[in-house]
C-alpha cells in the first residue's frame, strides 16, 4: 500500500489549469505550489519551524551540494534529511545534474535559471556514457556522478520524491548536440529508474528514509520534435510517479512560455508535472495555465539576501536599501501577514541592511516565502473559482 | 507617579548577592539579570520574538552606533527604539563612550571588555572638556560627542535606562592618567545628569519615548583610593536610578574580581548595580556575590558566530566546528529546553557552519540565548534558597 498519490480536483475552464493533490508519507502538497530551496539542508538564513509558520509545504535539497558536504552517508546514518533538517513535511531532491553542468560549463545556463550569480569554476571535467566527472569544491576531490550513483545518493537522503540524472543542456548549443545530450539523458534516465527499481533498500521495507517516488525529466531544448520525442519517452518509456521539464527553456521569457505550453499539456493528467528552475510570479500566473503543478526557484530567498522584497504589481518587488525608506513607518506591504510584516516597518529593515545586520534578510526572506506561498494560495483559489484571469490582472496590477 | 522602581527582595546569607526588581514602564527585569546586545539595534541575527520565547528580559543598543546609523532623529521620528526594533520589554542605552574611546584608541580596552575583534580605525580625534570628536566611520564625518548630546540622543532613542557620558579609560594609561580622566568623567557625569534633569521633553511629559532613568558609572581604574573617590561621588553628588561599575578592571580576572568586589559592596542597597562589559559565566556566578544586579556583554552572541556553544562546566563551551561532531545524533546539551537543543542534533549544526550556512549561527545564538538567561534564573533560585556555592559549584563542575 503506497502512502503516495497523485489527484486532480478541478480542472480551470479557460486554460489547462488544474487544482490537485500530491499526496507522499510526509503529507499533502495542495498544488499549483512553489517548492524552495534548501539547497545545502538550510533554507538560506531560515528555520524549517519558521518555514511551516509561513506555510510552506514542501521544500527541495541539492544532490551535488550534499553529496560533497555533509555526504550522503553522514545524512543516512542520521534516518535521512528529514531528521537531518527537522523539516517533517515533503521534500524532494534534485539528481545533482543541473548542478554539475551549470557549475560546470560556467554557461548561460546560469542565467535561463536565474542563478548569475553562482561561481563559474568550471569544474566539470569530463562528461561520458558513464556519467560525468566533476572536481569537489569541498575538497578538490575527483567525483564521478552517473545514474545509479545519483538515485543511490537520493536514496541516501530520503527525500520524498527524487529526480533522474540528466544533462542540463545549456541553451547556446546547436540543435544536434541538443538532440545527443537527450538521448543520452533518456538512457541516464532508464538507468536512473532501473537503479531505483531494483534498489535493494526500497525492495525490503525502503531503508530507514521511507518510500520514495521518482520524476522523469522531460529534454529537448527550444526544439519541438525533440520536445515531442522526450515527452514520449517520459510517458512510455519510463514509468515515474511524476514528470519535471527541464533543459533549455530558450534565451527569453516567450521562448520560455512557448516551450512550457508546447510541452506540459502534452504530458496529460496521470502524473504531477514539474517545472525546474522557475519562480517569478509572473511567470508562474502564465505557467499555471499550461497544466504546471509544481515550481521551483532559488529566488525568493536569494532576492531577499540582496535586499528584494516581492510585491504585486507588475514590476513585483521593491529595493529595500532604497533611500527613500529611511523614514517609512511602514510595513513592506500593509496589507501582507507575514510575521515581517506584522512586526517590522520598512524604515527598521532599511536601517538592518545599512549597517549590515543579518537579520536583515532573514526579515525579508520570511516575508517573500509568505509571500509566495500566498501567491500559489491565491492562484489555487482563482482556479477553485473560475476566475484565473481575473485573479491574474489584480494581482499584476 | 513613577512607573520605575528598585527593590530587593532577598540577600544571601554568605555573600553580599541579592535578587531584586528593577520595574520599568516596559516591565519588570528579576535580578541577577543578563542585559544583551542589540548594539545596532539588532540582536546578530536574531529577532525580538525569539529572543523573548528564550526568557530574554532586557536588551541593550549602542548610543555610538545609532547616533552614525540611522542616526537618532530616524529613531525619534518612528516613535523610539522600542517601536523601531519592535521590542516591547525594557532596554538600555549605553551612553557611547566606550565604543568611541575603544574604537578610537585601538587599545587595550578591546580585550579586557572581550572585543579584541573590534576594527582598530584609530577614530577618536581629539578629547577635550568639552567632549571627543570622531570620525564616522559610515561616512567619515567628523562628530562630537559631549555629554549634552549623549543625553540628547539617548532622549531620542527612548530606552528605559540610560547612562552617563564618560571616558572608558583603558588599562594601560598610568595612576595620574587614570585619575583625571575619572575626574573629567565626574564633571561629564554631572554634566550629563543636568541636561537629563533639565531636558524640556522630560519635564513636558517625557516626549514621544517615555519615561526614562538614568546610571552613573563608577570610574577610578583598579587604584582603591579612586574607586573610593568615585564611589563617593555617584552616591552623593549625582543623583541617578542605578550605578555601573565601568572603567578599567585591570588586566586579569584576579584584578577584575579584585576591583568589583571592592567597589560593588560599597555602593549599598539604593540601588541597582550594573557591570559593564562583563558577560563570563565562570566569571557573573562570581560576581553576583559581590552585589552586582545586572552584566552586559557581546560576548553570548558573538560566540555563537564563531561558532561556539555555551556549554556548563569548566570549560564553558564547545567548538561546534570540531569534526568529531560530523556523526553526533544529539543536541548541544541533552537537557537544555532550548528551541535548538529541541529541534536539532550537533551533527546538523556542525554541517551548517561547514556549508557556511547563516542558519548555523543563528541556531548556537538561540541557543547562548537561552543558555544566559537560564544561567541567570538558576543563579537567582540559588540565592533564594540559600545554595549559591553549591549551585555554582553543580554548573561548573
Amino acid at each position: 500500500m503506497t502512502k503516495f498519490a497523485w489527484s486532480i480536483k478541478k480542472f480551470s475552464k479557460n486554460s489547462k489549469a488544474r487544482i490537485g493533490t500530491i499526496s507522499t508519507p510526509h503529507g499533502k502538497i495542495n498544488t499549483p505550489a512553489f517548492i524552495f530551496c534548501a539547497t545545502k539542508g538550510a533554507l538560506k538564513s531560515f528555520t524549517t519551524n519558521e518555514a511551516k509558520k509561513n506555510n510552506t509545504q514542501i521544500i527541495l535539497s541539492n544532490t551535488y551540494h550534499l553529496m560533497l558536504q555533509p555526504g550522503s552517508e553522514v545524512i543516512a546514518n542520521h534516518g535521512g534529511l528529514h531528521k537531518f533538517i527537522n523539516w517533517d513535511g515533503p521534500m524532494l531532491t534534485d539528481s545533482g545534474g543541473f548542478q554539475i553542468f551549470s557549475l560546470g560549463h560556467g554557461s548561460v545556463a546560469d542565467e535561463i535559471k536565474g542563478s548569475s550569480n553562482i561561481k563559474r569554476n568550471k569544474s566539470l571535467l569530463n562528461i561520458n556514457e558513464e556519467g560525468s566527472l566533476f572536481k569537489s569544491y569541498v575538497d578538490g576531490a575527483y567525483k564521478l556522478l552517473s545514474p545509479e550513483k545519483s538515485i543511490e545518493i537520493q536514496r541516501n537522503l530520503g527525500a520524498d520524491l527524487i529526480l533522474v540524472f540528466d544533462e542540463c543542456t545549456p541553451f547556446h548549443v546547436d540543435k544536434a548536440y541538443t538532440n545527443s545530450s537527450m538521448k543520452r539523458s533518456h538512457r541516464w534516465a532508464t538507468r536512473s529508474y532501473n537503479r531505483f527499481a531494483s534498489d535493494i533498500l526500497y525492495k525490503s521495507g525502503y531503508g530507514s528514509a521511507g518510500e520514495q517516488k521518482l520524476y522523469g525529466i522531460v529534454q529537448g531544448g527550444i526544439y519541438d520534435d525533440l520536445r515531442e520525442e522526450s515527452i514520449d519517452f517520459n510517458l512510455n518509456k519510463i514509468d515515474t510517479f511524476g514528470i519535471a521539464i527541464g533543459g533549455s527553456l530558450g534565451s527569453s521569457k516567450e521562448e520560455m512560455y512557448r516551450v512550457v505550453n508546447f510541452t506540459a499539456p502534452k504530458l496529460g493528467h496521470m502524473n504531477p508535472i514539474h517545472l525546474l528552475g522557475i519562480g517569478d510570479p509572473r511567470d508562474i500566473w502564465s505557467l499555471v495555465k499550461s497544466g504546471v503543478d509544481t515550481f521551483d526557484c532559488v529566488s525568493p530567498t536569494r532576492l531577499a539576501r540582496h535586499g528584494s522584497a516581492l510585491t504585486k504589481g507588475k514590476v513585483g518587488k521593491i529595493n529595500i536599501k532604497n533611500k527613500k525608506y529611511t523614514n517609512q513607518i511602514s510595513p513592506i506591504d500593509e496589507t501582507c501577514k507575514c510575521s515581517t510584516c506584522s512586526s517590522y516597518t520598512l524604515a527598521y529593515i532599511h536601517h538592518l541592511f545599512k549597517a549590515d545586520e543579518l537579520l536583515g534578510l532573514q526579515l525579508v526572506t520570511a516575508h517573500n516565502i509568505f509571500f509566495m506561498n500566498k501567491l500559489m494560495s491565491d492562484i489555487r483559489n482563482a482556479i477553485d473559482n473560475d476566475n484565473l484571469d481575473d485573479a491574474e490582472k489584480e494581482w499584476l496590477s
